[in-house]
């Protein structure tokens, strides 16, 4: 599927034509939305409304929706299903992914167990784990299998996604296997920075980090957000 | 204790005297990789070698790090110990922050093992959930409570940071009660927008929307992560 040209799309956007990891992060967050209203039975939204709902303003609404190309129309808003298939389109989620989980313990059964992924289209494919006592085990359907099936059972299932949730230490030798394994994306829970080749993305989720900003922005005593 | 004054120090950054989030969230990647190299014995390191270990540019650690005032010293680096001190006391994390958490699922189980909270100086106060059956059951220590006892509790631990790990539906009315229990910061794990006091701060951690930035990311294949 082509992406939208975001050439026209992003004039307002002083020229740059990359867009932020905050728009990306914001993208998700409209979908979201979105779709919630869809099910309420709303047909159209206004650039206001959004950003009333996401608690930013209309001005950065229409700049992240821009980059989606040419869609709202000034005094009528957007049509809430085009918005939505444009979303995922532009997110690469119009499909499903295929996803693996290495560590079972409680976050990934908490991963496991939340609904959103696999309404956003992501399937978990296969679940890893080290420990003996673990594998066989089944959770959610899915039966835990040791690192050694690994390369086989990616490639069988055409998984391109990987949740790492070892601990810290193990958390490289797992990256390394996934990698070799044909997987293009991971999603590291560990707190550890991972080496990828330039190849394979990855997102870091670090759990301490988060509260950290958390106290750092109290700690700063802040009225507003710092951002983006 | 005093913040220190970022003026002369964010010269270098164009004038702009805010610091962005994602230079916030890099202090924290540099702290946990100075810890560690302190444990190794490690005494100065330079912003090349900071830069290399979190894969970004030795320009960007030096921009970063002048928020913290004039530390490095050309030809030699930072002493490690003197920028752990500054990190922490910037991110207000040289001191406990008692934390209460909210919904003891899966994932809040996760986060209470997770040992890289109370190292970050995070102290797990209370626990709470709604759920008859889990109220009085022990978690790490700490005895499950109902929400009836929250304002009272919170104010005796004297807590400050509140973990929201509740279903999406439950979750503003979980927000509600902590703030009305005089909660200053919210770290809210529910896939939904929290509508809070702007005295209150919030971090918001969506999992569905990490694993999209990640299926963007491969979708997109660029060859550098997308930023900032």
């Amino acid at each position: 599927m082509s992406k939208p040209d975001t050439s026209p799309a992003s004039a307002s956007n002083g020229g740059e034509h990359k867009v932020s990891r905050a728009s990306v992060g914001r993208f998700s967050l409209y979908l979201r939305h979105l779709e919630r209203l869809q099910r309420e039975g709303l047909q159209t939204i206004s650039s206001g409304q959004l950003g009333d709902a996401l608690g930013i303003t209309d001005a950065q609404v229409r700049k992240d929706l821009a980059y989606l190309g040419s869609l709202g129309q000034p005094g009528i808003g957007y049509q809430a299903r085009e918005l939505v298939d444009a979303l995922r389109a532009y997110l690469g989620i119009d499909r499903q992914w295929a996803t693996v989980v290495v560590g079972i313990g409680n976050l990934a059964r908490a991963l496991l167990r939340y609904r959103g992924f696999e309404r956003q289209g992501f399937r978990f494919a296969a679940l890893f784990d080290t420990d003996p006592a673990k594998i066989g085990e089944r959770v959610d359907g899915l039966e835990i299998r040791g690192l050694d099936a690994m390369a086989r059972i990616i490639k069988e299932t055409g998984a391109e996604l990987g949740v790492i949730a070892v601990p810290a230490d193990a958390a490289q030798e797992v990256a390394n296997a996934l990698v070799a394994a044909g997987i293009r994306g991971v999603l590291n829970f560990a707190p550890t920075v991972l080496r990828l080749p330039s190849t394979v993305r990855l997102v870091a989720v670090d759990l301490a980090v988060q509260l950290e900003q958390l106290a750092f922005l109290v700690h700063l005593g802040q009225d507003k957000p710092i951002g983006p």
